[in-house]
């Protein structure tokens, strides 16, 4: 089948030193420690950095393990894609944390360098999160060389609708519900489409999870819902602004749990919990309370807002996802429209409210022209990207191989562990006759 | 069989939904951001939240990860049990943080408010540390439904000694090795007893580990492990008390290490190692501790105490709790009474000892009453919960379906990874034949 | 067979009690809390650890997750061995970190006490990597006693080396490449070397991975990954130097996962990648980058260095530990050679030209002679410790229970496993039935 040239032994190594090797240059030129001298930037961090310049490093390492362990196996739900979806996170997010300082730092150049301090760090670490979330919408069906591409394009396009959402329409967004999960998400979703595998309609074997993977999974969405109040917090202003992003989060998380289990046992045949619902739906109260966590919302209000995300990502696993799938040819493997999209618009809309209610300065008009750049330079971010993804010669995996890692990872026969517990019987066997 | 009604369809939807309605409304009603000003609380951190209210995060975020991967790993050992283990820790925490703020601020109103801080925080995950030490007593012999009941009814208990013994009795226990783990323990074989379960009196077949479950656990034992310190001294106060806590902490459980190993091998046949003390008496250490962590006990009086605790644990694992099973008929299936029990205990008459030598202000009287008072409100607060959990309508299992996730959850199917081999077998072919 | 007497009932628990023992007598004889007088050591830490005794915690328990959960975890790759990988971890490095607190804490006496603080605790934990590094080298091959006995002579040489280094010598090694990395990978090739098993020439069944063993290894290496750049600039000095070492090690890091997937692909059948490559060689930037960590080699110069870390480790794994094998009879089980001993002195390396261009205080003659103490001490006290852990009442394993948990270990039955799914299927029609 000449169509599917998967084997990775040229295009992927030489793509990966092409990027690495332009990356070290562009630092070479633009990228200096940031000595804490001579900020024109206006960040609220900026006193706080000079004097203590590692001040937020307990929440930038939280935000990493969110990036890194976090994404990373909530993926691993899939019998047999646990090595690309912990190995490709990783790939991903190390060189679109590189890319995303450079892509960020473009906009505040100081003397013509980008001053790389934790707070940029956070936010390169953040900017790799959009990737990761269009990943999940993708995930089984793209080589590593395909996801590449989509890392350096997303984040190009990511740095350029977020300096608009936060320098030009100067919109609240502290926890980018908007410019991450909903900006992630439909990206993510437009390139699925873009890549729709008329195939997959009627499911695949591979497309599922055994006990052990649900587990591994679970390690993912511990981890991601205990230290997301890290991530909503983590650029908050210092004081009561980043107080109120941390309490805010903790809460709607809490609640959002609660909804979650809640609906989908209700929903489910007999009641019984489904880890996809359990796994996934008890963080989109982290994704919701983003935009509005350092408001005055008052903690009933972040709870609601979780539980309101709790129910409608419960809802979407359940009966939204089958049906952008059959009618719209979506096909969104981890559900990240239920997950990052809707409780990312959900959000937005809730940012819209909070500042018209007066829980925050600046315009609801405002809010609404970021949450509407972010879905737009999304969906048509998205869409030109999953074009170049469809390229015929990037590997992606034939049908029949999707979901599965070894397509592209050694992996071990399964037989050697059958063989194993055979050869250990005969060895215990032989030792008792020692 | 009639009398269990385990389909959760609605019983656990409407009882998550009621609670959680519940807590919002009072949220509403009581809870406000800790701004900083006004305290008329006496807590040694104040002047310090009030400067700089993120202080204690990073200590925060470590409780944290114990109480849901900690916790709700350790638990996964039970060859079929995974996905309830983390899963319903998950559910039990998610709700009890809640519950707890809310019953531990109602006896700190100022200005008829709960002021929320990352303090408080702290205490409410704290709260949950009891149940999730009582869910390990009844793991595999409950419903999420009794559970949540439980949840409820503990948290609310816990509250009222804990106020007790820290403001009335006015006793040492920053590490809460009574008010906590003593607590919990024993509130948790209380339940255990009524819920007692003749048919299982010679084992269950679900009731052990395979080798991945093991694995697994180790993640909860060795993030206990680690972040214990954290646990201990998060509340002591600022400067040479922490600094003591965390000491004493990481001294004990060194030294725990070394004589739970010692004696896991002396005691086993063959002299092996045994995975259930590798993964729980290796924590006794922080529990026993955790009454004096902040005294100056010194480092080696610390170690003596992990030294100690880690004997006790690993003899009662081996020998106390089976007789507990056989004669009491308490069931232990986590063997609770060896890792919080009796370490829990021996901290509080540690710090009866070190008191009465001037190792820290207060009373050795008051230190026992507050031993007494923890193990008082535990065994007939327990014994109540018990009785209301012992209610035929909560959805218990029945006795052969124990110790399974398959009852509450929806499990994928074993034979689907079998299934899923002999496809890639044919795969494989497959391809070999294009 | 009497010449392997693994039976471990009497000699290992003997061992471990006297090890405590005489352990917890030191620490009533030295240790006390460091309560921030009189210091006269010069460490830049001082004025800080004074007035906030805590403020290296959160990097302490980075450092502390990459100890336990990094280490030990890293090690459970191979199928039959995770018990003894994480659990052994756990005992030798609880044992090891009060041994290298106390032998580091002998040096640098105040008043005849060792005043134990955060900055200590730091260093115990470090003196621990470089037992677990040279573990690698001999996993699977080796007893507890064995290990017990090399953890106690390996932290005492390396204090000695570690005290030469930064005292004697001065040289620059904040990230420890030489004197830990460099050196527990050199001590543990001598140990293996010495250690030679001949009927292992040809591999052992054991010696491999199954695909769940290795997602377990992920968990190590994501967390190695992530926590690295708090140990490269835990005990760096505060402010920029600090934030230097944290920059650097993220960046160093980042490049070192793309050379290490490039080359990985490149030199693998098909094109595939190799787990074994991404385990390891992905953290050979923050190995290779720890000498220069704090310096100011600037964020592209820190990205070379990764990137030729990883380039090297994975063509290490691929090429040279074949022909250490098989040549030179270094059976190198973890590769740790490739991880930690060329990045290690590449490291070293980096650190001479780095003080030679005058990027940092210091002269690069004693940059070398850093290294060739580190390399030394490494060589012949592993030789010699090699030679005493040969003594043949060790317990060692005999050759074909080499990488088998079993024999030091009680192991769940698989037969369990697959009973369970037996029995499971009975149940289920039992139930249909009722």
């Amino acid at each position: 089948m000449p169509a599917y040239a998967t084997n990775m032994r040229l295009k992927f190594p030489i793509l990966v030193l092409i990027l690495e090797v332009v990356t070290i240059i562009s630092y070479a030129l633009f990228a200096v420690y940031d000595d804490g001298k001579g900020h024109h930037d206006t960040h609220s961090q900026n006193k706080t950095e000079e004097e203590k310049p590692l001040e937020l490093y307990p929440m930038f390492q939280d935000v990493h393990v969110m990036i890194f362990i976090g994404f990373g196996f909530l993926m691993t739900f899939l019998k047999k894609y646990g090595f690309s979806s912990v190995g490709v996170n990783l790939l991903l997010a190390a060189f679109g944390l590189q890319w995303g300082l450079l892509m960020q730092g473009l906009w505040h150049l100081e003397g013509g360098k980008i001053k790389v301090s934790i707070f940029k760090m956070i936010n390169a670490d953040f900017s790799t999160a959009t990737v990761l979330i269009s990943f999940g919408a993708v995930l089984g069906k793209t080589s590593p060389v395909q996801l590449l591409i989509m890392t350096l394009l997303e984040i190009t396009i990511f740095s350029v609708n977020e300096h608009l959402v936060a320098k030009i329409i100067c919109a609240n967004d502290v926890g980018a519900s908007m410019v991450i999960h909903a900006f992630g998400a439909y990206f993510g979703l437009a390139v699925a489409r873009v890549l729709y595998r008329p195939n997959l309609r009627d499911g695949h074997e591979n497309d599922g999870s055994v006990y052990h993977s649900d587990m591994f999974a679970m390690i993912g969405t511990v981890f991601l819902w205990m230290f997301w109040p890290s991530f909503n917090s983590a650029i908050a202003g210092p004081g009561l602004p980043q107080l109120m992003a941390v309490i805010n989060t903790y809460l709607s998380l809490a609640a959002c749990v609660l909804s979650a289990y809640a609906i989908s046992s209700l929903v489910e045949h007999k009641g019984k919990l489904d880890m996809v619902h359990i796994q996934n739906a008890t963080l989109a109260g982290g994704v919701a309370v983003g935009t509005c966590a350092d408001m005055s919302i008052d903690p009933f209000g972040a709870m609601l807002i979780g539980f309101v995300a709790g129910i409608i990502s419960t809802l979407g696993f359940k009966y939204l996802s089958p049906v952008l799938a059959s009618k719209l040819g979506i096909q969104d493997t981890c559900g990240v429209h239920n997950l990052h999209g809707m409780p990312g618009v959900l959000g937005g809309l809730a940012g819209i409210i909070a500042v018209a209610l007066g829980k925050a300065k600046g315009s609801a008009a405002m809010q609404a022209a970021a949450l509407a750049s972010s879905i737009g330079f999304a969906l048509i971010g998205g869409f030109v990207t999953g074009l170049i993804m469809k390229l015929p010669f990037w590997g992606q995996p034939p049908d029949q191989n999707c979901f599965d890692d070894s397509l592209y990872w050694e992996v071990p026969e399964q037989e050697e562990e059958n063989e194993g517990s055979l050869a250990t019987a005969e060895q215990s066997k032989n030792k008792a006759e020692v």
